[in-house]
């Protein structure tokens, strides 16, 4: 039975700044790919956090094939919009100074949009759009990803999990933060279903030949992931087409791969991966406060209404990941035992052993798997 | 069994707007208004054509509930971005002059977003998304609507179908048109298989308890529907999430009614409906044809890929929606026997008889109800 070794989260934060040191990233830039990886597990959403660190990011720095030292160049730049190359140089690093431009440049225009091209796999999108709420901004990231969604009557990969983030700030509650892949589920919760042994729940994926299928070797051994929504009948089309939209803004308005164009962390080509980030100040539509309040009243008619039968609590976008991060804050993050010889592994390959204190053993909770 | 009444385009466009102007809509709004609603009908989103003549405009025109000669204000203006006060006018007519104003706004800025509260039911959402197109911009169009969305784990009505518009220029294909409702389904095509005695398609909505029902008068008398995604097992909470984000933009920055605010065109207040548009220029991020060209390849990707068993087409977003267009300007414009009904007494009762050429009568295509 897989278990969790529990581990304080500066440490693990200390051992991922060290890690990229040692493979040549500056440290003030190990410190934001390290704080972008960490988010995403105190959310909760574990498939983009530490489980990645070697795959996405220490194998293809040891390989050169991601570039540490780079720095964002303007390709194209109105009053409320900048397109930015991002010389292929860590995802985080690029998305967050990306996204820092954009809030800039949105305090003097009002809103604005920024676009990034030659890019990596930036991480948890939700991170970038919540830096905008301390600004008393809306903030909202997508970025495309190598392929993994078939589109609505296809059984082949083409689009990428491509998520959509959006975060807004509420009064006396906390932020609203959607941060959702377009397909149903991310890879990695069909993987672990695999791993288990266990069957898919249908609707989730399809096999080679495009149909529905509960067996998750099926769907790991040339099948596809569903876009949100699934089968023509439930509209899968839709969320086919929100995919679409991200590749559309992410890839083809940046100038970045598309489609099958955006390469797998695994492959050895650079991985063009594109982004895009929008800001906007809450007061270039209306008093702040009165939206804050307002936004807390809507969600106070959502929280309050009647429960479905058997449900004793309605969530807002957020709010789960709010609580959870409070949780490993204080009482450590949980990696399962997989993840930790991982970074065993890859720690003693770059020279900066995992040999952090462990808290605790625990079972993993299988609801923190991605988003 | 039912049919349907085929008339030409421009004899039911005539008709519609002779109806507004007797009913006090100056000739140019009437045009606009006119517009909007046939743009539904001839792309086969008949829930939002002429079959709402009467129960979302004539009616309320007619009761003083709407204002036809309301100019858009001013609330607030930056170089990106501008918030309307509607006036409560008519929601084309509203949504039409900020989508301008939006355009206008992004030549100058590269980019720019426009809020509106105080309008009405504006029709589809597409149409506003789809102006964009001519000046080679990406058009955005988001819209609140009266409750009939119920959260994740709830069972009550609280948000809209709440669409989502996005449409961008390809070079040598058509447009890709994003025009999707944020939950499964329009109550209209609940409504449909209620008429016509028939189950729902599981996992479409819901009945009184929260609980999922195939049962359309479940639905109807004290259900609601599912959003995107449906329940959670198949990850509903992001059609949610995304009903939410609608109505944050288009309500609550907006300064308009949200959630359960938002009235119901048959109720005897204002509507006040918020809707939410952006529009970007190509050229702020890259050489406008170069983003065409790439969009026609990623379409060709999608297009060219093999389908799944059974399946010969993949379609992009408005392929199918700009297919009919062109048949039903050509060949005429299908509407329900019911819903000549409904127009020949809402003529009457206006003083414009519904006294139109039947071109012939056909069997309805069920698959055109709605987004």
């Amino acid at each position: 039975m897989a278990k969790s070794l529990v581990y304080r989260a500066e440490d693990l934060f200390d051992f991922m700044v060290r890690f990229f040191f040692k493979l040549g990233v500056p440290q003030d830039r190990a410190e934001i790919t390290a704080e972008v990886l960490q988010a995403a597990d105190l959310r909760g959403v574990n498939s983009h956090g530490m489980i990645r660190l070697q795959t996405y990011y220490g194998s293809r720095l040891q390989k050169g094939l991601i570039n540490p030292l780079a720095n964002n160049q303007v390709l194209r730049e109105s009053p409320a919009s900048l397109a930015l190359d991002g010389k292929n140089g860590l995802g985080q690093v690029v998305a967050k100074d990306a996204m820092l431009r954009c809030i800039e440049k949105a305090r003097h225009a009002g809103v604005a949009m920024v676009t990034v091209n030659n890019s990596n796999h930036y991480g948890i999108a939700g991170y970038y759009a919540m830096m905008a709420l301390e600004h008393d901004m809306i903030g909202i990231s997508f970025t495309n990803a190598q392929p993994l969604v078939a589109p609505t009557y296809g059984r082949t990969r083409i689009l990428g999990t491509n998520p959509i983030a959006v975060a807004a700030p509420a009064f006396s509650q906390r932020p609203y933060v959607l941060d959702m892949a377009t397909s149903i589920v991310p890879i990695g919760k069909v993987t672990v279903y695999d791993k288990s042994g266990k069957e898919l729940p249908e609707g989730w994926a399809i096999d080679a030949q495009g149909l529905p299928t509960t067996d998750p070797k099926a769907v790991l051994n040339g099948g596809a992931l569903f876009p949100l929504g699934g089968p023509d009948i439930l509209r899968g089309y839709k969320g086919y087409g929100l995919a679409l939209m991200v590749d559309i803004f992410s890839g083809v308005l940046a100038g970045a791969g598309f489609g099958t164009l955006v390469a797998h962390p695994s492959q050895s080509n650079a991985a063009n991966v594109g982004h895009f980030f929008a800001a906007m100040r809450l007061d270039a539509f209306r008093d702040p406060i009165d939206f804050k309040k307002d936004l807390d009243a809507l969600f106070t008619q959502l929280k309050n209404t009647e429960k479905a039968a058997g449900q004793d609590r309605i969530y807002i976008h957020g709010e789960k990941e709010f609580e959870l991060t409070e949780n490993y804050r204080q009482n450590g993050i949980p990696l399962l035992e997989e993840v930790v010889k991982s970074l065993q592994i890859a720690g003693e390959n770059a020279g900066v052993p995992f040999d952090l204190a462990v808290l605790r053993e625990e079972q993993p909770d299988p609801a923190n798997s991605g988003n």
